[in-house]
């Protein structure tokens, strides 16, 4: 395992057009205020937060793979590869870290095909529907998880 | 809708038993050391937790409806009931009170038939996976949510 | 069976906030006034009605197997319970009395879990979709087989 | 939408040997006699009805249509076609007029593939299981929707 | 019941293209030889054969009905409304005549849709996939019901 | 096969209420102007077209099974139909004209029991969503295979 | 393929109880009465008809691949082996030979299970449910094909 | 674990009945005589035998978790709760204690909704269609676990 | 019906491997074991019992029709044909003689699999999960019902 | 929205071999001349069309979302990822563009899991089947709306 | 465990018909050829192969069950029974050797019921689809893990 | 075809972690040492093996279709994308070459989701569960095709 002073945060696909979009659903914090914020709350906690997007699902991969040398953790959005990707799981599997799930929305009050997660059955925890505020709740989870 | 400094946290079926069985498992941790905790962290805030356990769905449903009157929002961890009472969804909804649920285990990697919860559809958000962590992280996002 | 001249009306979870909630939806007739029609068209026919709620199951149980006794019929709104409860319906069917099943709502117009129902197996017959209205036509039914 | 006092009353597939078969267990009564009963109950309030049986669907949705001109309501016994005709339903859908769907048989006592209804899920609401009766109640609920 | 000596013979829709169409698949035998062969083949039993083909639901459901006044059987090829149609099942039910299912090609060997008949399970019994000799297999059989 | 320069258009039930009914949804284009359209797009590329509604699943079958005798190729909206008529399937396979599928809504945004069609699965091609430019758009291919 | 003067006729499980038991539901023939009359009906068409019943699926499969040596077509009554044996339908298909399956009663009459054979896929034709009657109508079918 | 020389008898919903309603389907034998017939095998064992029946579920899962408390086995009849409570599988997971789970009828020949159980999967085992002695037999199984 | 003195004992498949494999689970009592202590009790009430094995199918169906001319009732563990037997269970209920259904492991906490019997319709009980136990019980409720 | 005068169009995966692979059935069109005919309908109608192709879905996800900076519109052939990427639906409704899919061959006439698509849920129209000439028609229903 | 020098090899239903029959798709060899292909390969790596083949379920189990005295490991082609048989499943567990299945066709390009196998969830691995070279190849694996 | 001498090599996502994680799972053999072998065996056989592993799906494609100018196989082992991707599957299907799919570990006894593929169906053959050795048993069955 990592560094314990150090967490790898993941966003799927779609979630930079964050705050730039339907600010009325999605609030007017963009993903860099959300980044910004989760770096802040690691800061506070002496832990070192470092994150990601990307569209594209390799990409996620390979970032999720080296986080084995220096995370003790991993916070991840997949966003719309939640249902879909099997490669994702299997990438957050290999690493063998805590990892906590989080979604802006609840999943459960839309598409059915939403209520099935790929990633739920390997994470430690799961946080949906609280908007930006599920990101700092599932990294105070993640957190208080790596200190304990 | 009642008074946004107060706030019912519900407990279901079998979650007195928390603390005294199964430590390894669920920690050591009692409800009542749970409840205290929601209690001081509401009073930090400046809202009244009031906390309500049962094992009778009647008596959780009759707490519920009465919460209508003097709480801003519900914090439950529904128990086995996730699962299986409607009667239970309804009154959540009925009360038209913000709702958020919480479950100390990850219910997506145990049986299959606890993937699926009558109550997320109507409910704000969904924490789980953390232990007594979860239900502190839903009490956060219930008041952010009172406090918007 | 008992006496041809007494009925029960079971109202299940929840519908003991009916006409204090949503009186756009709902009607503003509460479960007092419903049960008043009843009892006053009832006792136009000659038949004494007694009503009954709770968000108990097994209150709802413990009523129905004493009407054994003394109803000759009962109408039943099993409110959540229609869909899930398994006991509610041996009860009905050990009473071995007619049975009407009534809904305020159209529930096939809603949430694809509320199409089906545990008591409209072992009903007489089902009335739904006309608010309070459908509680008389099935009080109207229910006095029709009685009379029969 | 037609003159509201003016209804019309669809006898699906089958429904014409009413009374001459099998009248233990669908009673004595012929469709002329229901429809005449339908005519008085009708006459009583103040509303004409109007009542049509056809073995043929396209029968059955030519009338449906055309009430648009004249109906304020729509009284229907689907027979068969309750299972399987989506036709039927988008033409009770397209003329917007109330509908009240009704069954002399309790169909969820019965094979299983007549438990799912296409009409129900647009109608004002549904009678079942009561014979003649069903029909009764049906239009009593249909010229109470008219009235208010 | 008819007249024992009297059968009807119905064809559902596009029944009336055989012979026409195809002949590699469906042989070169029109629908007007098949029914003159069970036309003979019942005159040799002694048994008035009656045939009828309509590609109207309601026109078959019509026939099937006055058949109740006349015929002690009925030999059907529903076609494509094998599949789909209630009404035409209640129809067969409803006369309460001996029903005998045939079928010139073998459903079960087509598209999976075709392995679920909605006239099976009121059916005497079903012949499927020997092409015209299944008229002829089925009427034999129907026969010998009537003759016992 | 018939004239290559003629065309059957078929609309089945409901259709002929187009255009007097929900303009805010359907527009306010009538049948006759749809068909006024597409007989003169036709007109245009030498094609004669022939246009024919009907809300009896017989009389459609009827003028398709005609159709082989005269006609090139049959473009379908069959409405309600699309989703319970095995038999229009069957007609239309049996023709053995090349047959184009359109629908004026994107039937895949809508109920679920509209998101399969019995006739897909033999036609050339489908065209969904886009009102009456649907029926023009699907003219344009059935025009263009005819004169490959 | 074997000589087309002879024929191979399999009885599965339990049909050696056939005659003995239930006389009222299965008629009183024994399976060696309908045994000889298949071989005389067969004699009487010139084709030399073999018997064979076993309970034991092993036994059939060996008889079944014998018969490619000697017979030109096999009728088979799987007994219970319809619904559950993938090694039947492949030795079946296996020697290449016209297979004709019957079944005494309708089985879509009966427990859903019994719906569903994996012989229909690979047979030429299907007769169920007329008792001794499905044999000769099946032998009859099957010398038919022969005799082609 | 409780003391091993006692043990709880748990009924579910309904089971009061038992005697006085349908003696032809249930026996005549009342729970009262049940249970003292419970009562007396245990005690020939040296085994302290304790019956709860409740409608209630919540009064059943109390008395399930206080069992842990001197209890070393619970025989249970969860009646129609059987098919619906999670509540109760994660109680009598709870008590950590051995369960038999007993049915009067043979629940896998009557609706198919009843061939399922909750609390089978955490079982030791069940024992299932044999009346009053079902009890018996159940005890005699968990008085045999106790004792080894 | 046999000589009600006597009863057959059926062990499935592989269940003669009793005892001499994995100890630790299916205990080290042997299948001889077993059976001598099943022949001991029907001695000590009178009652001649008969034990057989097979791994064959046929040969099980064979020893079980058998029985109809000598047994008055069958003990049955029918090990992985529970669940695939279609042939079985036809044997088992053309003998026309009581059966009990036993497992030596709790079939409902296994593979999903085998949480469906195709016995269990069709027998008049079951027992499950008590090893060697399990067929004493089986024994005792057979017996009990003879004597009935 | 972007400029009402420009359109993207986006091809899936594998769709860069058109032309190459199989012309028998897909034409000898490669992808450069259908984007070069689909860039001169478009100019005809005085909007620019941009083409992009990727195997990346990835790439496919940066395009679309830069297209809101720009497109007023968007023609999408998703390949494979039709049927497997929520990812793809949400960006397209993340754009909050009318989208157009098209497909090249009948996707109902396929295997049966090509029959559901991600995309149809949130594209205005869908046009299936008719080889480059589905490009074109869809083209033109975009730009249809794009005026109106 | 047997021998680690001893292997058995057991071929399903049918497969004693290979190279006999439609040698355009199994290929010539025999399986008499691909035995001593087999024993040739064993031999070569100092191990027995004995080869066994049988259409009776009964004699695959009970060679199965004795291979537990003399061999390391078992190479099966279970033919039809792959998809059928919980015994055989049930037999291969029991003994507790390492499992080796092969298949000649590719079971995932036919029919649907076969994609599923009960052997595989219990086997080391599967070869699949390559003919004889499957065995020789799943026999190379069996020799790998023997050795390892 | 590409060069019968020449084939590929595919590894889909996390394959890159071979070797470094889960020794006791996956063995201590790195994937640049399961390519060397790979690499050796094609040599050894006059064949080029050319290896190629990303995390990317849309580089697997691009590679894939490359691949149809050079080789004349392709050995894959497709990860994660095994069960979600039918873009993979469209590529492999679109070179026309021949495809052997390999899996390490026995997919078919994990979790449920794992035992669908999208390649398998369009395969030649499948080897699964035997570690780095499915890599060359399934080489192994490529040139043998190749070859032959």
């Amino acid at each position: 395992m990592g560094d314990p002073r150090r967490v790898l945060v993941v966003h799927g696909p779609n979630l930079n057009l964050l705050g730039t979009r339907e600010p009325e659903v999605y609030g007017t914090a963009t993903l860099e205020e959300i980044d910004a914020g989760l770096v802040a709350q690691g800061k506070a906690a002496g832990v070192e937060v470092r994150c990601f997007q990307s569209n594209h699902e390799g990409d996620l991969l390979d970032r999720i793979q080296e986080a084995r040398a220096w995370a003790a953790g991993i916070l991840i959005n997949p966003g719309g590869l939640t249902h879909t990707s099997v490669a994702l799981r299997d990438a957050l599997a290999a690493v063998e870290l805590p990892v906590v799930e989080v979604h802006l929305s609840n999943v459960h009050a839309r598409e059915s095909f939403r209520s099935h997660s790929y990633v739920s059955g390997i994470a430690a925890g799961v946080v949906t529907g609280f908007g930006p505020l599920s990101y700092r709740l599932g990294l105070t989870a993640l957190l208080d998880r790596l200190a304990s």
